[in-house]
């Protein structure tokens, strides 16, 4: 055990924020990890836009339906960037460059995922709390005409980030039984009995938090999302609009 | 500054393994911080494949075009996974779930992606090496077929780890001045210009880690994968035989 790992199991996410904002130091000392993260082929295909405009705050989180969005130190959203590379490639010659290809999305993606991540261990290192906003996808178009994106890049992840105000407890997760497998990918299919021990214990969970909240077990929860379509029908078709094939 | 971001901020990686296992408690625990990641709705829509058979590492390796890809003491691939909530919503009653929606694919995409960042942190805090392997998608379907994969899931990205028997140098970063943007994305097109220092900074590097690799500037190594049509043309197509749509 050491202290970045001690870090990484206490992970929760934090959606109340003390009205402190970072110092020049911290901000600088995130977006150097940021840099630091590795990188596919070293190409460096994501980039950051940090929302400091509180009126774009205020739009973000509309879109988000989530009002702590806005009230963070800071709000960054991880962008797929092979826009950067595309200009690059023209200016040293070429008529044209496969920056729109799907594997190129799928590399700018990673990238910036991967960056998300490595931030978040960095900022929870010095105390700060985070929250990921995967839904910043609830209004694509609307976001990328707030963010002003071009083609060849997508936002790939929202993050709010700021010193707690809250002590979130652990949020229960399956067994890792469930979600590793060796060598190949196990021909079964899971039943309800796979699922009864996390039921049991997700339900307990949100019964301690708060007695008002939803108290449903992981299945229900599935079997809720996962009816009828997803509120995201979109998807492809907005990653397909900014240029990539 | 602190033990986190040191560890964080010497991130390298190390292409060199020494052929010493991983103990059960070390093992448990890189298990453990994946498990805690931050996971979208918590849906925990990802999953570790490990790949401990050694004629399946060679395989793998193959595909890869890297042999040191065999060569580390574990080798993961980390999965979109879908399936197991497609399988939990249908015991659950459903007659049909939105797991093959393009979204359930990002979600698990994004989930994936968050986990190995964080077990690749993890690791290097107990002085493991690491490296990404993108590579694994040189051959998707081939992949698809050694690991088994059914429907709504996808190899999102391999991990090789083993205590590194080499000592490279930081790779130079271009200044995140070129990849930080404040409240909307530049209008604005690249220029050779705005590459010029990385372009030196970069060259010179791999000169001084081994005389006989490239010393393409990175306007150059750009100029030249940017070029022609990408050697992954099927991705898009990949993911969709996976169910996603």
């Amino acid at each position: 055990m050491n202290s970045t790992l001690e870090t990484q199991l206490n992970h929760r996410s934090i959606r109340a924020f003390k009205n402190t904002r970072f110092s020049e130091e911290t901000l600088n000392t995130l977006i150097t990890v940021a840099q630091r993260t590795a990188t596919s082929s070293g190409h460096q295909a994501a980039s950051i836009l940090r929302i400091t405009d509180p009126k774009e705050k205020e739009a973000i989180a509309k879109i988000c339906n989530q009002t702590y969005v806005a009230t963070g130190a800071e709000l960054w959203i991880f962008l797929v960037d092979q826009k950067r590379n595309h200009d690059l490639s023209l200016a040293t010659g070429l008529e044209e460059s496969n920056a729109g290809s799907f594997s190129r999305f799928i590399q700018g993606f990673t990238d910036a995922i991967l960056m998300a991540q490595n931030v978040v261990v960095a900022a929870e290192s010095l105390g700060i709390g985070t929250v990921y906003l995967g839904s910043i996808h609830n209004d694509i178009p609307q976001l990328n005409e707030i963010l002003n994106l071009p083609d060849y890049t997508f936002a790939a992840l929202g993050l709010a980030m700021g010193y707690p105000d809250q002590e979130p407890e652990l949020k229960p997760r399956m067994d890792m039984a469930l979600r590793v497998y060796e060598n190949s990918y196990p021909s079964k299919a899971y039943t309800l009995e796979d699922f009864k021990a996390y039921d049991e214990h997700l339900a307990t969970y949100y019964d301690l938090r708060n007695a008002n909240t939803r108290v449903d077990s992981f299945s229900k929860q599935i079997s809720k999302r996962y009816s009828g379509s997803s509120n995201r029908d979109n998807f492809l078709e907005e990653i397909l609009k900014k240029g990539f094939k």
